[in-house]
């Protein structure tokens, strides 16, 4: 995918990967290439062979990594002698990131470290070692086990065990249930030849404390050679079987307001504070920041959300990232020319978020039939086409289960739309990935585009209407009962909260002392619609009066008195800016009213006035 | 950029192509994908070689073409060799679009003269031959110069004069001012060697009557092997020295309403019509329907809008096109996409134009220094990136005046910010292509979000609030008068047009009996926003009422009396829902109200209540 980022700008990438029939080869001809003289060729070879990450130095300008896994003193020792002489144009080879970092973020606990000490919070960790002060003697797996024990002793279970180097999609990881596994975990994380060796065990593993996280969520970032840095939205990432399955971008946060706040915060951001996604972009952009300056390309930056609202970094790859694979159709620039931009030395534009909503959906391998499982016919590939989503399939030689093949990328007007097509997408995978129950979507079930609020249940009547429309019209709304003056609290969250849960339009109907609107539109940037509800005195104009005649600076569409009809109208308008199937609905709808108003002329002119009134309107 | 789309989806992709470092070569190496078995090679040969189509042909299993310049008998030589057997599957190839249709295509006047017998509009069109019956003795010169006279006679002057065959990007068409231009035509555009011989020069030349178009306008369309056919938005297509250099999509009417509608239509649609764009699509669609069964893949539709709104269909392209380079970035999928899905027989989703609006700007040749012209420090790649735009650049070994070598496409919020950005591009172009007094932007001068109008020059210093909450917002808008008792049509002409204009929102003021908001909204599915003017009587409660109390099924917004600022608001709280900046400015606005408060609450706290009421508000 960084080379198909690439070819749009003719710049010359030359591929150093073991297997000749690699993807990245396939998309580049580099030997054809006009501009580039002397002629490039890929390089078959490993990542860990100083010869072979020479015969590519050799060929290059710049060098960078798609994959963590490569030998790091190898590119140090590239970097080194490369660094002012020979390469491409005899003028030295930069290497980005800077292997230092790659090193860093190798180890796992070393990565741990490192981040703590600048300030960034993570889970608390402990290294697992065979000789600490308390080692019972010369056994390895002994003084591991008293290790092991000593951390479950200070975090308590379940307890991570992780392996510190090498680790990637859940291998390397073992979750410890109690202190009965520890022999288990150790045979699964340790080789028996490193124990037999009798060697101490110090830089194999570590301890975390296990994080109750409600969402797995993920920002790339890039940094450019300028230490400019930029962040995607945040993403929620579903895992299955601990390789990547969906994300759902962007991130919304954990409940919905309509549900339980005002008695309690359910983790959905204090008051005042800044939305779970613009805190997760800072996060992230903070621990890249923290690694130094060596750090230029996209970094991949994974996090745990928990249940009172606040984020812990789990890891960070130094390259573009699974989690970001949308922002190739979903963002106005992707991850791949944001890395090409940054180690480039390009300028890194603002990044824009396109869709209202987006998920992407990993075609992971079920059997060696490989992509044929998704090409069939009634396939997952031929429907993705079909609602209009984006296709990648990566050409990989060999598929086995759980191996990547590809991914399908959705964007929609709606989360609620978006989730539906994935959940379709879904069901038509091979094997149990179609199972929906193993696969949880765990994105909030409420999904709305206009939220319709109300001061008191006795509005609903007058209320309805609106949400008839909207439904008429296919868009996804809520319905609750806000009141400024009895659930202030309440309504200054749920305010502040609507437009992190994707709301756009707020309609809200008060009568009397109408201040809902108002009040609601003084806590957020959304359209708010007021709708004036008639009370039992003054026939609504004090509802009206106290709905339309807002202060200067913060505006609220006041609509006619219980006409809740027309407030789901202009939300529909509002909406049909961004969703054109909604303009060519309203044009229906307009129409539509037309043609009855006309009827009515025909039944007029062919009744007479008077038994018109007598047969049509005296009945009612 | 046909194997660019590919390339995401692995689809396998073998070249024919004259250059060894033909652009498409460098960005797929067909040799090693695991799944072309055998091994896929490149051909190097010419579009016109039998041989060489049947290299290619017995390679795959669908062959389709990207320049119309082939053999077609080679090609057809090639579909009926291969109808049921050979090709790489041994089952037939099959050939998109059907060779007879390139045929037709290949020859203008075949082209035109298929088109008029299917009812598509063109402009009237004779042929040139050195055989009519009036010919005057065997001098086939003197022969043509009579065909030439007779069509100008019956077209007037200009005429143009165009090649039947082989005719793009300009060559082979001459515009005769007079009938003292003939000789200098004919020399231009038929070779002395066919002259010489004495032979009957018959389907060389055509002429036409010249076409006073006020825009050239292009559609690309997309039709399935199912006959299902789509199309991408019409666009404006403005040509320098005869090649393409800017597009802007979508395209917009002619004239802006707020100029001198109500005395005239001028040209912009009449009222009740669909817009030009939807009849530009229209017209497109049925013009490739009319090419029969075989037209299968996308096909670029140029036409000619007139100054009276009606379209006259100029040439057919079978094959993606430079107008539609712009739906790489700004549809849900690319002519490329479109053009694949359309020939391996996938489904065709519908079409989508993200933006508000887009351009794209061809980076031409200038000299032989070809790409470096664009890539210098201070060139145009390094400032489109900069501004968020996507730069191609093909990769072609050679590079001359005129010389397509890549194109950047744009992406705004709106048609103003899109045009802003192209005149800064041009600016840096290389040579004279930076002179824009030689290539005009013939794009509207005002390129409004928001419309503001009232229904009285009386109303403007209540309605000025609205305008400068949009400027100080940076929301291009306009202010126009429009009254709904004093100038109906032009008010119903305004609200019909309004959204084929780009504008989002409309802000109506009124006061007494105002109808105007109501009004608009009933002839737009804009959102409208009602301000009600308070008039000598009454306080402004007649404004508000006649605003506020709409019947069911037509919304306005009705805002505070006299308050256009909030209207202001508003629409950009509106806006903000597809411009992440507004939002932004929003929430800073917000916060700027709080400050203000707060700053007048620590001054009554200093002053106490008696010196505020004093020095503050009496001062006032």
């Amino acid at each position: 995918m960084l080379l198909q980022a690439a070819s749009p700008m003719a710049i010359p990438i030359v591929v150093l990967d073991p297997e000749v029939t690699a993807p990245a080869k396939q998309v580049s001809q580099p030997s054809v290439m006009p501009l580039a003289d002397p002629p490039l060729q890929h390089v078959d070879g490993a990542f860990t062979s100083l010869g072979m990450i020479s015969q590519l130095a050799q060929q290059v300008d710049i060098l960078t990594i798609e994959i963590e896994h490569v030998d790091v003193d190898a590119l140090e020792h590239v970097a080194n002698e490369f660094k002012t002489t020979g390469g491409r144009s005899g003028q030295g080879v930069k290497v980005y990131p800077a292997p230092s970092i790659i090193r860093t973020i190798q180890d796992k606990y070393a990565q741990k470290v490192h981040l703590q000490g600048q300030g960034i919070p993570v889970a608390p960790f402990l290294p697992i070692t065979s000789s600490p002060a308390t080692s019972l003697g010369s056994n390895p797996r002994d003084a591991l086990r008293e290790s092991v024990l000593s951390a479950a002793h200070q975090f308590g279970y379940p307890l991570m065990l992780k392996s510190r180097h090498l680790a990637y999609d859940g291998k390397g990881n073992f979750v410890l249930k109690s202190a009965d596994g520890i022999d288990e975990a150790l045979q699964a994380l340790i080789p028996e030849a490193s124990l037999a060796t009798g060697k101490p065990i110090a830089d194999r593993l570590y301890a975390e404390k296990w994080a109750p996280f409600v969402k797995e969520v993920a920002v790339m970032v890039v940094r450019g050679v300028d230490g400019q840095t930029r962040s995607y939205p945040a993403v929620e990432t579903i895992h299955r079987d601990s390789v990547c399955h969906i994300v759902y971008a962007p991130l919304r946060p954990v409940d919905t307001p309509t549900s339980g706040i005002g008695k309690e915060q359910r983790g959905m951001g204090k008051l005042g504070e800044k939305s779970v996604d613009r805190r997760a972009q800072e996060a992230a952009e903070k621990a890249i920041d923290a690694l130094g300056e060596g750090a230029v390309g996209v970094f991949g930056v994974e996090m745990f959300l928990l249940p009172d609202g606040s984020l812990l970094l789990n890891e960070i790859a130094p390259r573009p990232h699974n989690s970001g694979h949308y922002t190739i159709e979903a963002c106005n620039y992707s991850q791949y020319t944001a890395h090409l931009y940054a180690i480039l030395s390009l300028p890194l534009p603002p990044i824009k978020f396109i869709p209202s909503s987006a998920a992407m959906l990993n075609l992971l391998g079920w059997s060696a039939s490989g992509s044929d499982d998704f090409l069939k016919p009634d396939g997952v590939v031929r429907k993705a086409i079909g609602m209009g989503a984006a296709v990648h399939l990566y050409g990989k030689a060999g598929c086995r289960k759980g191996r990547k093949m590809g991914h399908v990328t959705i964007m929609g007007e709606s989360d609620e739309e978006v989730k539906a097509k994935i959940d379709e997408l879904v069901d038509v995978l091979p094997g149990d990935y179609k199972n929906r129950t193993i696969a949880p979507v765990t994105q909030d079930s409420k999904l709305p585009l206009v939220s319709v609020i109300m001061g008191s249940d006795s509005d609903l009547p007058v209320m309805l209407p609106a949400t008839k429309v909207l439904k008429d019209f296919g868009v996804p709304y809520e319905v609750s009962i806000v009141s400024a003056h009895r659930t202030p609290a309440r309504m200054v969250e749920f305010a502040r909260t609507a437009e992190g849960r994707g709301v756009r339009v707020i309609i809200a109907g008060a009568g009397g002392a109408a201040h809902l609107p108002g009040m609601v539109g003084s806590e957020t940037t959304l359209p708010v619609l007021g709708v004036p509800v008639k009370a039992s005195v003054l026939d609504g104009v004090d509802s009206l009066y106290s709905i339309v005649q807002m202060p200067r600076g913060i505006p609220v569409a006041a609509m006619a008195i219980n006409n809740s009809m027309n407030a789901g109208l202009l939300a529909v308008r509002i909406l049909s800016l961004q969703i054109p199937r909604l303009r060519e609905q309203l044009e229906n709808y307009v129409e539509g009213l037309e043609d009855e108003v006309l009827a009515k002329v025909e039944a007029l002119a062919e009744l007479g006035a008077e038994k018109y009134v007598q047969e049509r309107l005296v009945k009612k």
